[in-house]
Parts: structure tokens; sequence; C-alpha cells
């Protein structure tokens, strides 16, 4: 949690600053108060814990309780958490706190809906890394409560040699190899081609995966049978939601799009605070 | 910049971790590259500087040329940037880089867009804070390079009173008049309303400007009517890109939109890395 | 409380360092203790809460009872606070906190006589941003807990146009409308002025608010007459308390003073500190 | 320079905090100006090189030249220094460079005059931990600039064991065996005592220093015959301008002041700004 | 280099702290010097560009030239790098630059020497998680420097299924599948096994990698016919100097040492400094 | 402990960066773990604390119980500690608790090894600067613990004047008259020499503390004899296990040896986890 920790803590002193001014003027100190967040339309939920967080790091003394976990469809009008305690905490840390749930269960949402049009359960729909700078980790994890699965994390995790890197070091195959001897025996090698005597250099190379970048249909389905099975295959490029079907029909393993994470729009979450008696 | 600094160190630290894997092995060290960045789309350019202070942070000696300022219009196809130097540092630059740039400018076209459907530069279109957690300076910075206007910053630098501070504190009245006595005399005091009655309690108050919250198109005339001019108003709640116009054809002076920030999607920009004979 | 954790872990760092060799040397682990502090001389209490937090931050385990609240008026001889628990800590933590307090009760000390020496509730005594470098909230804090008020936190939430201003920006007009434009529309627009023809400008401009800088009280008047109501009108530089009750029957409506922050001297608080047997 | 860095960036961040709207509304980007800092008083300067500092650390191309070095005698009219640079920065930069400077030379000023008063170059005079929170190796410095000596640093750079210590451990004798026991046999143990048989206690204990606390003129002296030049004699507590020459006339070897940095008052200084043509 | 920097600026203020009072007080402003550092024993050196950050980060002024580059074996008594500038600066930071320098050319000595042990390049020598805290990244470098290669970084990296894992987690099969579904398609999964059958069962889960934890050689034997080529198989568990050669015949492909990075001594480099004329 | 948190949690970003993917997939959320570290050598324990820090940094609820504290005699298969709660908690801690724990107990066991050599009480072992760089509080608590005293903690608490020092300053007269002026009345000044003309100068000086650094035994009874007392002695210079008896026998109050911290191999730790019912 600490990683997210910091990241909570920078949106807080962003909103906060040197103090909530509006609330400290016209609330008085030591008053208890409600909070019912509410979702204002049917979504997956992602970030319940972080909402919590949020107002846990303004005042540890706050209570919270959830009525859904991550990763479940809520419908609009159902209640996703309660938040009880001092009152200007809750005031102060409402907007913080919807900004993350709104935003997170915004990507967990899209992703569950990627998933229904594609609706194969052998096909593993994945993030990229074009996600919000700052928020990698949380992001990644909406992706995962959407229901698809992660690509790397990060530069550090996986090796991806890209059109701009085999452009610079002398083709695939010195590439792969150069690959192979510096990493860990951990670590896989992904290849991205663009064209079939790629796919060939790739497979010839000993590449771990191989990633098919912003082909159609016909050509991914020829690359599919010329690696028959030898490698995992990745389709990658502008995987838009209509194109999600037909993709998903031309035999691939693996389908990449960053519209999950870079294009999601944050879904409507209101809460409504009371004074406790 | 420092500030800056601090987010595109975050968002450096999340991708690179432990390292660039791919490019350390596979690029061999001290070789020159270039890059030029190329919009995928018609845009308004947001980030460029932020773009080149991803590079610099990584190296210092890298080179940059803007072809472009933030806040123009910008055709598909058309260059934005060159970077050159170190190749290393632009293979692992470049993902952060454009996600700064994709996100931004991603604002800058959608608020430009809404401008557009409004057409009338009496109106002043503003953001909320319904921002990204981590990136509210620079989603603000974007909304202002697509012309609109910024409302508050955050909870230091505004009076905004809401219905649950209004709930909670004794009514408008007691509320702007706590807030008139404890806050600096350069700051002024926003009323949120939902009533006419509300809106003559403010007005009363001595409310600076006041805001109409998700009130429909008759409501909101009857209300601007009822201000007569003796405060701003604004309108806010759920403002869509199909409401704009009718809104703004409400006699309001300002209106407010969360989607400007948190609902953008990217715009596509791709970099193209070469080396440097 | 985070911002202040900060500068308290400051101090705290600065004093202990790599530990308080004399404590740990001298004193066993695990005995209690207890300490009282006790005024030294008549002051206005403010920093009570912060010194409770120097102990916590060393030690959670701490207990702390508060004999007055921020703001109260104390006798020499006064009991301020006791605090119990581990001893190292008390013996540790006792100079940072009581540098804190008497510091900000200082400045608290200062302020109320300001007020006293004014004797008129119509004018509002504000500080400035002439503040001791990283004190700024606790210092402003402590002018409220005085009795006075805040004027802009920082450079953030309020327009002051100062002269340097007005001298590199095309004049008086000009800048207003710059402002204008480009600010939040919560946010009050204060030009100084030095003359009484910059007053008229300003007036027509549409300042927000005049501040005459550095006036005689003669020309003070004239420009409160010129003024007539239209505006709020500010008294700064060099507001001594000699000049302090000619200032406020000039008509004003309010004065600032650097002196309230940058000059208070500290007060005498001593903590006396014994074995919890 | 690191450790001072940091506190002039915090100092910078809660003046700035989000922007200086007024700078960034009212002054054009990319013009030149040119600042000169001048005393308003004569003074002891102190905190060029910070000054220097806050203006580089917003912009490495700003140009400085300091027309006196730290610890000259300046007096009131004359320059102090010049910068000049972005205008932005000069403005956005004025304030907090000028509090350090007044700070500063506030507290270089009155440790001199307290050495006037002592007017015996014989005796050393030292400061106390009795610094602004944050302050302590600024504060330091302007002491030395000033012309006098530093006491330790802080609680990790020499042992002092006062009374709170003695009264918890033991006595003044288990106290300085436990003290030489434990600490580096770099590091010297001083002894505050308040009795004559305390002075004897600490003498016999091998205390390498002897603290003379809040004592009268007659009993100082007494106190000082009895050590007999077998340990250097200091004395302390509540050291006013007042009782500073007679203090000095006792025969001790060090004064220490709480005051030179506690309750020195800020000296004038102010900058004019213009454009650079 | 970011974070690099992170771990110098820790080691520079841990030994600088308050200042370095020596070289202040005895060595003037201003003076300029150099200094050459010298191996006192035979050593493979890796370290250089940390030492030469450790200057920098105390003065950018500082001139730095590397003898030799990391990786290659030095005689006792040839010169490593010589450092140029400020004499203070030198002084300084001398102690810090040596304890890297020291500690990093200590493990790559100690790597190449087990790799001489060995001598087969068709087994990969690599280090473990057992580094000390704080220098993961620059202790895994060095062993990279010295000529063998890294496990996973860290936790985040690699999976690795221990003994623990397998313990609480209902076996091999249920852990191997629960990594697969979850892991990102870039990371493979290692499995550390003790007996023969569980060298079977990682096989039929599909482990991409064995760990034989542990064995003694004729174990590792039947263990590596067993395995038959269908994964890479890891030798671990207090490997030591004795055992390296007898290890390096029973047909594995990688031995993982701790003692490469949480044992290696450090070696003799000294440094002298002179005053430049 | 606030220092030492800082380089725990460096230590568990560096080994848990993104997270802890084995166990995050492998191990179910909410079980509960006990773990017990086991001595696999005779040791000196150092570091029980640090441990138990690691896990509560990890997660406050955790329960540890030490079966031994710091500074004891542990036989190789004695329990040290054992730690109970949230099972993924303890699997993910695990290595980086073990890191610091097998690290200072393997300083502490070195420190008592040197120690039982020496076998003379009236000898003052103590440590060097030769710390690993991040280290340097906890390392020199180990040597502590390991029942050895501190030299200086950094280049702020005491004065060392060493040939570097003396070969710019213009003597060791100069110096020390310098240092004597500078620094606080509460630090000694030690001086480095290497020939009986530099004790001569020394002792002349005022030096506080001589130190010979390299000498042969003949050649360090001679410099003892010609000091007869007027300040204490310390040895230095590679201080190998094998001459420490001979050292000792000079006639020295002091002996340094930077190979207690700098060459000291880790001690062998394990740790066991399971289930809890």
């Amino acid at each position: 949690m600490k990683n997210i920790d910091r990241i909570i803590e920078i949106a807080l002193q962003e909103d906060i600053g040197s103090g909530d001014i509006t609330t400290d003027a016209v609330v008085d100190e030591n008053l208890g108060g409600k909070g019912i967040a509410v979702a204002k339309e049917n979504l997956v939920v992602a970030g319940v814990d972080v909402a919590e967080r949020v107002f846990r790091l303004l005042n540890p003394g706050i209570e919270f309780k959830a009525y859904h976990q991550d990763g479940e469809d809520i419908s609009s009008g159902e209640r996703i958490f309660a938040v009880a305690g001092d009152l200007r905490t809750l005031l102060t840390g409402e907007r913080v706190a919807l900004n993350f749930l709104q935003h997170l269960s915004g990507v967990a949402t899209q992703v569950r809906s990627f998933l229904n049009l594609i609706d194969d359960n052998r096909i593993r729909l994945v993030d990229t890394r074009k996600t919000t700078p700052g928020l990698r980790v949380l992001e990644k994890y909406a992706v995962r409560m959407g229901g698809a699965c992660n690509h790397r994390m990060g530069l550090y995790d996986g090796v991806l040699i890209k059109d701009n890197h085999i452009a610079v070091s002398g083709g695939i195959k010195a590439a792969v190899e150069k690959a192979r001897e510096r990493v860990s025996h951990l670590v896989k090698i992904e290849v991205e081609v663009t064209t079939l005597s790629e796919v060939r250099e790739a497979l010839d190379a000993g590449a771990d995966v191989i990633m098919l970048d912003n082909m159609d249909a016909a050509m991914i389905r020829e690359c599919v049978s010329t690696i028959g099975g030898r490698a995992p295959v990745e389709v990658s490029g502008t995987v838009t939601r209509e194109k999600l079907k037909s993709l998903a029909e031309c035999g691939v393993d693996i389908i990449s799009s960053g519209a999950l994470t870079h294009s999601a729009r944050s879904v409507d979450i209101s809460m409504t605070i009371s004074l406790l008696e």
C-alpha cells in the first residue's frame, strides 16, 4: 500500500494545499458525519480500497464500510460504500476519493465491455504501458478487476523488442541474442513484427512471444498460420471496440489495447454527506 | 517547473523501475539518435514542454526542437517535435513523453471542441476539481491551452459552499458569514444552489458568485432573471456536449464541466526513432 | 496535519541527527517520565497541538494533556501542557517542542498586542508574506490565534499587483485586465498604489481592493475619501506599533503588517521533566 | 548546499504553490529584468548566497552579482546584490529571497551588537539550540557571520548533561561516567550546574566543560574561582543585552545566548525590479 | 542515474550531516586540488562512474578522468581515476566515493574469482536477492561487471515459487497454475524443489525453470537426468568456493550464490589529495 | 526510528517494486501465518528490532516475539524471533528482514571475535567511517552490540586532521589552531601522524587525540613513549585479525578498524513460514 499512499498523498496535497478554506470556515470542529457513495450509472467498480485509504490518510479514525468488492458489477442507484467519522474530513476528502474511484471504475467498466465483445476465454486481453502518468499500478489493478490481464508493468519486467529497437540494433536476430545474454533467465523476450519475413526471423531467433503490430485480419491469419503454435501470438495497434470481435477470430492468443487505460471515461458516482446526530 | 518535475519523475520511475532491460541489452551505449513525434489525427497540442522535460530529466544533454506551441491546432501527419541525442535515452523516454503529450493534448482538443459548440465569447467555459489524481496542475494548464479558463485550483484558493456544506452548517446565510469572517479578503465566495429560494438566500447573504446545480434550461433562465446581474452565474452538473449549446443560450456567465478533464480520451501521436549517423 | 508533520520532522531531524547522545548514554531505556511546560511570562499561546505532535512523531505512545487552548491568554507561572511516557522521548523532544511553541506563541502574543492598540473591531488586521521560510502555514495560524486575519497564503491564492508589476507591465489598467482574463473567477484583484492618480486608475480598472503603500496619515485620508467606499482599502508599509493607532483612525478597512510574523520575539516557556515512579 | 536547497525549496513551494498567478497573468513571458537589493537600515549582512540560490533554483540561467560578502557591515542605502535574467523569475522569487536575507542578516546584526557590548575577545559568545525550526544550519551560519561561535549543532555532536538529565539519572557522577563510556572519544562532556556543590561534583566527575545556569554575578564569580581553570566555564540563561557586560566581567570563558537566534528581528531590505531593455 | 543519485545522496548525507567541520575549518575556500585513486591490491574494478557521481553531486564543476572501465582487471599500484577541482570538495567526498568503489569492486572481484573456479562458459553464474539493503541495483551491476549474470532484480520481475510458498498454497501444481493465470505473459515461472518427486511435479506443472535447493552432487545429477532438458536447471543453497567446481560438473545450467553479494569483502583502494598550484 | 525507517523503506521498495508477483498469485488473501527465524551457525545477534520493523512497515498488525536481545551470543539451531500475522506479509517481507539481520549480526559477530583476540578491556576497539553506504547508523549500532565503541559518526561530530588535510593546509600547528577557532567547544581535535616529528608537532599544537597511522609495532611503542600520556593514542591502518594482539600490546588506548564494518560476511539465518490454522 506504500506505493499507493504516495500517489494518494500527492492527490490530497494538490487538492487541499494550504487548507480546505470552505470547510474549515463553514463547518464547526469535532462534528460527526456520514457519507454514502452511490453509483449513478451501471458500472464495474474498482478502487474501493483506495477511496477508503484517502479518508484514512486524512484521519486514521474514520470508519469505512464497503457494500461491494472491486470487480463487481453495480447497477445505477446502488450504494458502493459508507464512510463515517469527523465531518470535516468527509467533506475535505470527498472529491479526491471520488476522483480515484470514478477513474478506476471507468477503466474496469471499459475492460469488462471489451471482454464481453471478445467473448472467448481462450484469448487473453491485456493492457499496455499507455497508462496515465503516476497511475500505472492502479490502472493495471483496475484492468485486472475488469477481468483482463496485465502486460509487463514497465520497461523492467519483460523484454519487448519494438520496431525502433530493431531499426537501430542490427536486426531481430542480433537483438534477441543480446537480450537473452543480458537479462535474467526469468524474463521472456517478445518481438514486435510488421511483416511475414519478420515473423520468420523472430521465430528463428527464438523469440518467446510474437507481437503482430497494426496488421489487418487477413495478414494476422497468415502470420498465425506461419507461426503454427511455436510461440504465443499477440496483436496490437489501435485496437478499437469495432475491430475487437474480428481480431478475436483470427486465432491469436493475446490482444493488447492501450485504450483500456488511456481513453476510458470516468463513470458517475456521487456522495451525499450528512450530520451524524 | 519543480512541481511538474516531480510528477514526471514519478512517471519515469514507474515505467523504468530498475532499468529498461530491452534498450540496455539491445542498443549499444553512446550511439546518437533522433526521434520525430507526429500527430496521427487532428488535435490541439498541449504538453510539448512536458515532453521535452521528460527527455531532459533522463539526460540533460538532449536537444529538443518544437514545431508547434501548446494551444495550436495540428493536422494529422504534421510533426510536433524532434528530439536528438543519446539513442538509449530516446528509446527509454519515448513512452512516458508520449503518455503526457497524448493525454494533455486530448484534454486541450476536447476543450476546443466544447468552445466551438458554445461559440459565444461572453461565456467563460471552466474546468472543475474532477481531474486525474496527480495531474491537476497539468490538466488545468491543458484546459487553458484549449482556450477555456480555470475554476479554482483546489480547496485552498476559492470558497465554494456546496449542498453538503449547507446541509451541515445551518444554512446559506450562516455559511457565507462564517466564510467571510475567516478567509482572506482576496478570496471570493460562491454558493451552489438548487432552488429559486436558495438563489434568493445566497443573494441576500452577499454571495460573490451563484452556481446553479443540475437545473434544466427553464429553471436556469428563471434563476438568471431573478439574479438580475447582482452576481455572476455559473451552471454546473453533467454538462454534456449535447446540452452545451442550450445552456449557453440561458444567459449564464460561466459554464463548468468536469468532462473536460475526467473523460477526455488520449489523442494519437507516434514517434519514430532512428540512428544518427 | 500532513504539511505540519513535514516541518516537524525536519526540525527533529536537524536537532537529533544521528542520535541524542546525551540522553541515550545517560538515561536508561524504558523508564517513564513526566514533563510540565510552564509559561515564564504573560503570553497568548499558539502551537500546543504542534508541541503534542512533536512528541507523538517521536513516539506514538506518548500521553499529552493541554491545560489551555491556542488563542488563550496565559499568565506567567501557569501550566500550558503536561506530557507523559517514555522518559528518553521527553528529553529528546523537549527543545524542538518548545522551539515551536515559543515561536508561535511569540507571534500570537505580538498580534494580540497590536489588536489592543488598534482597539477597533471594524478594522481587519492582517499578516503578509514576510514569514519565516518553512513556517508560513504555522505562522499564519498563529496570527489567527492572536485574533487577526490572514492576507493571501501565497502567490497562488490572490492577485496583488505591486509597484514592480506595474512598472513592467504597461500600467495598472492593462495589468488588471490581464489578471481578470487569466485567473479564476473566485480570486479578487488588489492593486498597490502610491499616488492619488494611481488610486483613480485602480478604481477605473475595477480593482477589487486598493492597497495604499507607505503613505502618511494625511495622504491616506485623502485616498480613502477619493475611493469613497467603491473598494475596500488596505494600508501597508512598515506598520510600527507607534503608528498603529493613527493609521486605524484614517478610515481604512484593512491594516497589514509584516512585523507580526518576521519580528516577533520568542516568549519564555520552560519544561521540567521528572521520573515517573 | 544540498541541505540548504531543501529548505529553500520548501520556502518556494509554500509561497508559489500552484503558481504565481499575478506575475503569470500580468507579465509577458520571456522578458528580461533586473533587480537591485538595497539595505534600508545599517546591518551586518548574511545570506547573500542563499538569496542567489533562491533565484537559481527557480531558473538556473539567472545572473547574480554580490556587492558585499556575508559578515560585512552595510550602511542604509547601500546595494547588497543585483540579479538579472528572466523577469518573471525575479518577480516570483523576490519575496522568498528577501525573507531569507532579512532574517539571517537580522541574526548577524544582533550577534554583532552583542559582541560589541561584550568587547572582550577572550570570551567566546555562542548560540544555543533555541533556533527557528528548519533553519538551524542557516541561523548557526549567520551567528558565525556576525562574529560569534557555535555551540553544538544538535543533540548528536556534543554531550550536555542538563538539570533534567541529572534529576533522572542518579546524579552528575553517574551521568558523566555513562556518557564517557558510550560516546565517541572525540566528543566532550559538558555539565550544567546550579549550585557550588554541583560545580564540585562536575569537576570530580571529570566534566570537560562546566555550564553555570541562571546564576547572578556574585555566584558566577564564586564558581569561576572554585573551578580555578580546571575546565572552561560557560554561563547561560536568559542572557539579555543589559546583563552582557557584567557577565563578561565575571571571568567566564563562554557566554551562550538563545536570543541571538530566537528573538532577532528581521532587518529591512528592499528590492526594485525593472525591465531590461 | 536517478535511482543511484538517491543512494549517493543518502551516503553523503549520513557522512557529512551538518558539515565537514575538519575541512571547513582547516582548508581555505576556493583552493584547487587533485586526487588520485590507486589500487592497493589486485582487483576487478566496479563503480568508477559512481565515484565520479559522488564528487559531481557535491560540486558539478569537478573534473574526473577514469584510467580504467568497470569490469577491467587492475593490478596493485595502478591508478583508477583522477579527480580535480575545488579542494574542499575532494576532501569531503573522498571517503564516500571510496566506500562505494571499494565495496562494488569487492563484489566484482569475488564474482570474477568464482567464475575462474567454474571455468565453464556454458554455465550461467547468477546472484540472488541476498544483497545489502539499499544497494540492490549497484551490487547487481557489480555482479555483471565481474562477468556473471543477474537473477531476477526483485519480487516483481520473475516468479520463484519457494518451499514456503508451496507449503502454504496447496502444492506445486496449484501454485504454478495460479501464477500462470495471474502474471504477465512475459514472466517465467521457476519452482524450487528439494526431492525428486517435486522435480516431477514441477515438470508436470509446466515450470519454466527448476531450482534444486541444497542438494548434494549425486542428488543433483539424478535430478538433472530426470529433467532431461525439459527445463533449465538452477542449483542454489550455500554455494561455497569449495563446492563450486563439483557443482559445475553436475550438468546444471545455472548456479546461484548469495555470497557473491552478501559476503564479499571490500578491496583496498586509497586516494592521495594534493594542492593544485 | 525515523532514520531507520527510511533505509528499511528503500530496501522494501527495491525488493518489492510494483509487487511480489509470486506471493500475490500463489497465496490467497487474508490467510494467517507464522514464521520462525533460526540461527544456522553460532553468532552475535544484531538487528532484531530492524527485522521487526520490516514486517511492521509492511503491515502494522503483525505480531513479533524476540527470543534474544541484540548483543547476545546465539548458538546454531537456536530460534531468534517468531513473527505471526498476515501470511502474504510474512512471505513478502522475509528476505529484506533477513538481509538486515544477517548483515548486522555479521558485523556484531566479527566485532566480538576481534575483542576476544585483543582480550584487554583497557583498550577501546572502535570502528571507522568505512561503512556500507546508507547503513552507517545501523552498522555503528551493530559495532556497539558486538561490544566495541564508535569513532565519530561522520564528518560533522569530530575533527580528524588527516595526512591530506595537513598536506594542503600549512602543517599540523596551523590546522589545529584553525580548527580550535572554528568548531564548537564540545568537539575534540584528533591528528593523524606518520612520523615521530609529527607526533611532537601534534602534541605542541595541543591535539586532543593522536592517531598513529600504519606504523609497525616498534614505531608505535616509540610514539607511545614520546607521548607519555599527554594525549590518548589511537592506532589505525589495515588492522587485521593477525596484527590485533601485537597492536594491543603496544600500549595504545584505542584501536580502530575499518574491517569491522566493510568486510564482515553475512551470517547464516533462515526462516520457516507455515500456515496458521
